[in-house]
């Protein structure tokens, strides 16, 4: 079936879920009015389902490929892209002084959630851009921004992010690439990065590669690394292409999935570049880019998660097979654990979704009355969005195969597709593990207050259900009542180790709490017997009870980890 | 790193968590003593990791193939089949008389394990066979059982299930394929059949289909049913491969994984074939088939769990990666979070492998004695071992991708094989909705006996627990305690679709517990300090705990499933 954009629902979890409108009253975001947002949204809808969606599996079955040192796209992925930077779309929350429409970013957020469930791997590229346009937005001289961000903003150039090196993944800081000063005010950048999504392609345009490495005096470690502006072409004075830079594509990776997107083994060989921000400040100008990233990717998981959803309901809806104790469609969905599978899928996507728009929000907040509550409340949030989001679109896409049976291993039917295109983002943009390593050592080294504060607000609403809600707000109040005892206790651990020991499982625990939260908020807008109510049971009674082995799990401390030494961990 | 077959953790398990010495001591197996154990176990494990393990890559890479209507199969897959069969493994529980080792099927599921560690696919080709020795020895006519057990014993020929059409997968009664009587005592098989693994192949011999069709008095239904053997070839009289067979090959299944086992469509056209069984009452025949199978597909995780374990184990201890608060080996497994993940796999790992080996001596004890409880023991277990040993691989094989971080989605690591092959195991040979639905109906039949049966003895043994590991002990009576609970409420619902609607969860949790009950078995008979005590120190206080949120969803009843209205389903 093809993908439907769920416009409506976005509309009602920005409406009533995660306070859209207290962006649009902020005198930043006056323009984000009902009807601006109204407009983006079906227009996006539109795009996606009608225009990238066709093309995902394309993306699979003609895999990018290099070709005499050039990379060429996907059937038509070079036309989809067009049709993206086109529409602007690249640029909705960039500002309007370089062309950008402005609007905040809790739109671009339901962008990327639209267009990853319409073609993940196609997807990422924008994706990428919008994370330069912010980071050159905040750390770029003016030139620099002068040149690069209106053409970046257009879609006429793409960005990339080049951080890891074959030694240096989640240790950034060991990375060995190197920039020497030309004398000029520019930089020889010199050595290989890997892992280098979108690094080319044939869409047309420059390709504006950000790159991590050292200065001749930058110190070993994180401390030491500077980040420069390194284009594909050397672009003239009047921004059109110039020479080729001493750069090249290596390789590419022979992946799991996500076969549209090219991922490039890339090499600088003296390559021409630029600082962006101060020098050895590197980290903190990449770390503008990678926390939108995140967002960004635990997006990509829900989007995914939709993606397989919409697919596997519509298997379902169609399937006939045999016969079930109870009157209905007379397809699989009538079968209780086929139900139950589809409704964990749709219950655990609106719980992700909800937690992403919610950050999104927080992060526009932030931006628009620079409040430091809003600055924590988006910084505790984007790591649970990240690792909850790609969580729920790796098990969303595993149930969709399940639901299909044995069609579901059939490569043709598209639901293996999905599971293959997002496990990467439980890998990238730091693993799910390190996402939950930030939540309870940077996140909380506030001393928990800003989960807290969540908290509070998370029972005040299960206080106020319980008198309209009472089999729904009973179970959140009392969620929310463990997950706080959790994060005092996690709080209290000096040795950031025994924190580490139970981080995983504590950030699912939060954001299955959250996600309790969120439901109960949609339920208690609408009418008893109304729809989000009855997700919001399933959920509540299902699903919320999970968070009980989960903080269980992480409270057990960090000795029984170590207990084992390595030589016994062979059978 | 390549597999090493873990033969001391079986003979662990054999001898002091399952009970195989019960086994031993019955007439029946009494060939089966520690020195002929240890000889099987050691020679299996040879061939595994020295022969089987090497060509698992290949079959991935070069995929089976169907040429010219003949299937060609991956690279050193022949030889490595020749290896299986001459080795006599095909027929390590077969019957003496018919050139069996007449050995305990417990011994059988190691080998089965072991072989699906070192190649899923490959080890397919056996389990199927030895599926077909099994209904051959309970349901075929003499004439039938000396042409063809001889020779699917020493491995000469193999077998295929042909259940399958693309109407009736799980609804195996929706089958059209017909048999004719030819009036000679054979019959004309005529129909399609999807989904039928190792359909053909080259390793020489006959391929022999046992073929589901309908009698033209066959009933609608499943129990209009017969069961016929179609081999490839018409054997004449000696035994000698006479002329081809009016079936064929039509198409080869563009898989997910397990691409080294060629999933074919065979087409049959009035194929000659003989009835297995009584007429009708194929259905019963095909289950001594499916039940064997269940148990040996839930062991096909289990193998792939070990061999992703492996795998991952063995690059954590090489890749350096980060600095951890603690002194340890310099590489990742310091990082606690590794190590978490780890120790997940290797814990699940040990649960579901200890469940699959007591449900093989429950079959084995059944075979022996005769005895009811054995025989209903083993019924119990089998939608367990099968469902949660595919869980267990399924998890493990994602977790190792996990660990590899960004290496592990490039296919040349190898970690993502283990998780595109183990993915069709949840859903073959009756998928995992099926099984905990054949538990909580048909396996509860008896009002719940068998399975507080063994809530008792696995009470039993916490209690004793209680007094030397109380911290161990405890936790395991009170999870045993609210199986119990879970399991009456079950029981107690007439409406069979209330429990349906729990059955999945509740099919983990008695996974989850029953893992428990064999960690502590385990634990209970080496030094406190042991490696076994050390890791059910770990599952019983970070696994175990997730038994809660899975027994509060498995009693939630069916309403909330069906409150949703299909039009509501979508978005």
């Amino acid at each position: 079936m093809p993908y439907q954009a769920p416009v409506s629902e976005f509309r009602y979890i920005l409406d009533h879920v995660v306070g859209m409108d207290q962006v649009a009253a902020t005198e930043r975001f006056a323009e984000a009015t009902p009807e601006t947002v109204e407009a983006i949204l079906t227009e996006a809808g539109r795009l996606c389902q009608d225009v990238i969606a066709p093309l995902n599996r394309n993306g699979d079955l003609d895999p990018a490929r290099l070709e005499n040192g050039v990379v060429r796209t996907s059937k038509g992925f070079a036309e989809g892209y067009k049709a993206i930077a086109e529409g602007g779309w690249v640029g909705i929350s960039a500002p309007a002084e370089f062309g950008g429409m402005g609007l905040p970013h809790t739109l671009t957020t339901v962008f990327n959630d639209m267009i990853s469930a319409a073609c993940l791997s196609l997807g990422l590229n924008p994706l990428l851009t919008q994370g330069q346009i912010e980071a050159l937005e905040a750390h770029a001289p003016d030139w620099m921004k002068q040149m690069y961000l209106p053409r970046l903003i257009s879609g006429e150039w793409t960005g990339t992010m080049n951080l890891t090196e074959p030694q240096a993944g989640s240790d950034v800081g060991a990375l060995r690439s190197k920039a020497e000063p030309n004398g000029d005010g520019s930089y020889a950048v010199t050595g290989q990065k890997i892992y280098i999504s979108w690094g080319d392609h044939d869409f047309g345009g420059n390709v504006c590669h950000l790159v991590l490495a050292r200065l001749p005096d930058g110190a070993p470690g994180t401390r030491g690394i500077s980040l420069f502006m390194v284009p594909k072409y050397l672009p003239n004075e009047d921004g059109s292409l110039g020479e080729a830079n001493t750069l090249k594509v290596v390789s590419l990776e022979h992946k799991l999935g996500l076969h549209g997107s090219p991922t490039c083994v890339m090499q600088f060989d003296g390559a021409k570049g630029w600082l962006v921000g101060e020098a050895h400040k590197g980290m903190a100008a990449m770390f503008t880019m990678m926390n939108n990233a995140r967002l960004g990717v635990g997006v990509q998981g829900i989007g995914a998660a939709d993606g397989a959803y919409q697919h596997a309901l519509a298997y379902a809806l169609d399937r006939k097979q045999g016969k079930t104790p109870v009157e209905g469609t007379g397809t699989i969905v009538d079968h209780a654990d086929v139900r139950r599978m589809l409704l964990t899928m749709k219950a655990d996507l609106f719980a992700a979704r909800s937690i992403a728009l919610a950050c999104a929000v927080a992060l526009d907040m932030s931006k628009a009355t620079g409040e430091a509550e809003w600055e924590a409340r988006a910084a505790l949030l984007t790591p649970i969005a990240k690792a909850f989001g790609t969580e729920t679109g790796m098990r969303a896409a595993e149930t969709g195969v399940q639901v299909h049976g044995g069609m579901g291993v059939i490569e043709e039917t598209g639901a293996a597709q999905y599971s293959r295109d997002v496990r990467v983002t439980a890998i990238y943009e730091g693993t799910n593990g390190i996402q939950a390593m930030d939540l309870v050592a940077r996140k909380m080294a506030d001393g928990g207050e800003a989960a807290q504060a969540l908290i509070d607000e998370m029972q005040a609403v299960a206080e106020e259900a319980r008198a309209r809600n009472g089999d729904l707000g009973d179970p959140v109040w009392q969620a929310t009542e463990s997950l706080r005892e959790a994060t005092e206790w996690l709080v209290a651990q000096k040795d950031l180790n025994v924190r580490f020991a139970g981080a995983v499982p504590f950030l699912s625990a939060f954001a299955r709490v959250l996600g309790g939260h969120y439901h109960l908020k949609a339920a208690m807008e609408e009418a008893e017997d109304g729809p989000r109510t009855k997700l919001a049971r399933f959920y509540i009674n299902r699903l919320l009870p999970e968070h009980v082995g989960l903080l269980a799990q992480s409270m057990v401390g960090s000795t029984d980890l170590y207990a084992l030494r390595p030589e016994e961990m062979y059978a």
